[in-house]
């Protein structure tokens, strides 16, 4: 890469995300670089008391206190204080000065969006929000982007983590709400007040935020008729599951022939609604739109890490626009992995195969994938009934731990080789657990 | 709108997508010049016989069999033939000359990508191909710019919907692949030769341009390891079943110590796994990345209309990169819709109330129903043994039919002031079928 002046990146928070993307945007300085075609520096972390910021992964002379010079120096401002001020304020700075912006603030976006995205569209530069919705998952750009083209008729939403835990709790062990309020505070997973959760109120926000987006119409919080999930019984839960459906507290933002219907609330689904599937902490976003019909986006919605990736793809987004003017132009390929042989690849595998039903057998097959270094996981064993061999035949199925394709060959080509064994049913890869 | 000079787009292939992209082009123009900012106009329509296009929404006059007269006026050109040439002359025409390029052609990117992506990087153009890999889910774009700041560490995919279809025949029916086969050619879901989805050529391609993205890395067709689903029987799914695994044909990419491994085989996925729920010819690809962790993206992987949302998505994305040069300002609020006030918001709702158990409670609720022009889906009466009820008591659930919130609000005003009526145990709204 030649020689540039580095993009001035400032940080306002350095708490639970904030350390997590100063982290990233110091440890992966050459990564970022080389993806947005200019090198970078993180310049400032503006915090509230430089003596609170412990994490030894963050310099302590990056740290000020001084929001108004920090931004003032920046091409661009990554917001992650959360709450309405100074967030707004230091954002309309920012975007005033022409520095584009990143943020994860859904209370900010839900109460003063259009105010934002004017500040934004008349400096000409770019406002980024990937973060403030569904956490780590793809939500805010596709909507966005992808589906710029289609009409979005209805979205629904599991976009709080912490209340699809508390439900599930409720419905697996029959908990009281309380008391699956207190797991889920002892797991991490809700907060010393869990009121935003739980009455819906952060829900809200992002439905705020995705109606606007989906429906080109401006929704703030105050027009999400919210309700949360505090009178839920375990008496819901149990008649749901009675009734082969699950209780979800779901956003939902739906165009119908009256208008918009923007809102919060517990909600029934089927137990085949892909919906249904979405356990514990995970968030996932369900949308119909008219000609793509429907779509869902699902992962991690909270947490440090996992929201540091949706900050960071932002801010690759927004520094490309100042390197590259922002076009697209296929795949990037600086980092040239090598792509192994087909014989180099990694599998758990699953062998099915006929074998004599005589003493020793098993012994001998075992014997044969050691000495090919192949390791076994398990083994199942069952006699065959019927014509096709009067000798007596047994069915017998392993499965092995990670083994590369040529050493598998080697091990099929000696069960072939093997007297007792009549025939190699199949071999098929096993995936999903074990890093198989 | 102010008076500009139109975007000129031309269309290359006017078949199963084509047609659709036409259609949308043309009937949704004034929705796409909003999103855009700017007019734009079809110029022409390129087949290979104009006689042979008898969809009554293709206007005649834009059919020319001259594609490079036609390429030569266009701003963006929308590459939907397919195959290697003339697609690869056409597009590097295109980019030549100035014009961004859309294209769903998976064999052409797999095959050439990094030429097509050199020849745009050099004309300072958009090449954009959401559609060339999971029809209309967005997954190119979270994997080029959503992900950008992050490591990806696998991509599993469920990326051919036609195998997905014929193996879950199988597994449900106990068919033999050929019998599934057939199933899926008299659905539309197969070709008259289906060799191409059966033999994973075409879960290939995808491999090849997903891994290609995700890795920063070429990777070619010929780099992919491609078993299909031409030895599978039966008796590996019987058994699968047996285990608790589903048997899905994956595309699969993933980063090892040793280098990148790309790949399509059957494979063995736990029940648990959220890839295993991804039925008939729906598509999937989940992702692990090292900040993120695992994300799917779930949606219809084939179809005229479906993929058509892609390439319009994409189009609008490259019109805006001529128009505004990609900036990113949040929202755009042109289509205003009325939001409604709550109680005009309509769903299913279940009640779960305690009535007294004498006989005509049930005619009392149901008559006060219709009272309020809410529409009983199902009741549900139960006796309630114990002793919190001793005179006797029923438990009774009803599911509406779709009402108001303000309607429903009646009703409960007036069940609570119901004789019979003990209490109103909870009220919860049913969302996912009956467009409830």
């Amino acid at each position: 890469m030649e020689t540039q002046t580095p993009l001035k990146v400032v940080l306002l928070g350095c708490g639970v995300v904030g350390s997590q993307v100063a982290a990233g945007l110091l440890s992966e300085n050459s990564h970022l670089a080389a993806r947005i075609g200019a090198p970078i520096e993180l310049t400032d972390i503006v915090v509230r008391d430089v003596n609170e910021i412990t994490d030894p992964q963050i310099p302590k002379e990056l740290l000020t206190t001084d929001a108004n010079k920090a931004v003032d120096n920046a091409d661009i401002v990554i917001e992650l204080f959360g709450g309405i001020e100074p967030a707004r304020t230091l954002i309309l700075r920012a975007l005033n000065n022409g520095a584009s912006v990143i943020t994860a603030n859904k209370a900010l976006l839900a109460n003063h969006g259009p105010e934002l995205y004017q500040a934004a569209a008349n400096a000409g530069v770019d406002l980024q929000f990937e973060a403030s919705v569904g956490g780590a998952i793809p939500i805010i750009r596709p909507i966005r982007d992808s589906l710029a083209g289609d009409h979005v008729q209805r979205i629904l939403g599991i976009v709080n983590g912490t209340t699809n835990f508390v439900l599930e709790k409720m419905a697996t062990e029959g908990l009281e709400l309380s008391q699956a309020v207190k797991v889920a505070q002892d797991l991490g997973y809700a907060e010393a007040d869990p009121s935003a959760d739980v009455d819906g109120v952060d829900a809200a926000a992002k439905a705020a935020i995705l109606a606007s987006l989906a429906f080109h119409t401006r929704v703030g919080i105050d027009d999400v008729a919210t309700e949360g999930i505090g009178a839920v019984t375990p008496e819901d839960l149990a008649w749901a599951k009675h009734t082969h459906k699950v209780l979800k507290l779901l956003a939902i933002a739906e165009r119908t022939p009256a208008g918009l219907s923007v809102r919060v609330h517990p909600a029934l689904i089927s137990r085949d609604h892909p919906l249904a599937a979405v356990r514990g902490a995970f968030n996932a976003v369900f949308i119909d739109a008219q000609a793509a019909g429907p779509l869902m986006f699902y992962g991690q919605g909270a947490g440090g890490v996992a929201t540091s990736s949706a900050v960071l793809g932002d801010f690759v987004a927004a520094a490309r626009h100042m390197v590259q003017g922002g076009k697209v132009t296929g795949e990037s390929t600086y980092a040239r992995l090598p792509v192994l042989s087909a014989g180099a690849s990694r599998s758990r595998f699953q062998i099915r195969l006929v074998v004599a039903d005589q003493p020793g057998v098993l012994q001998q097959v075992a014997g044969l994938l050691a000495d090919n270094q192949v390791s076994i996981a398990s083994v199942n064993q069952h006699p065959i009934r019927g014509d096709k061999w009067p000798d007596g035949a047994a069915n017998l199925v392993i499965t092995t731990h990670t083994a590369t394709e040529s050493a598998l060959e080697h091990v099929l080509r000696d069960l072939r080789a093997l007297e007792p064994v009549r025939e190699v049913l199949s071999v098929l890869r096993v995936i999903g657990d074990e890093n198989g």
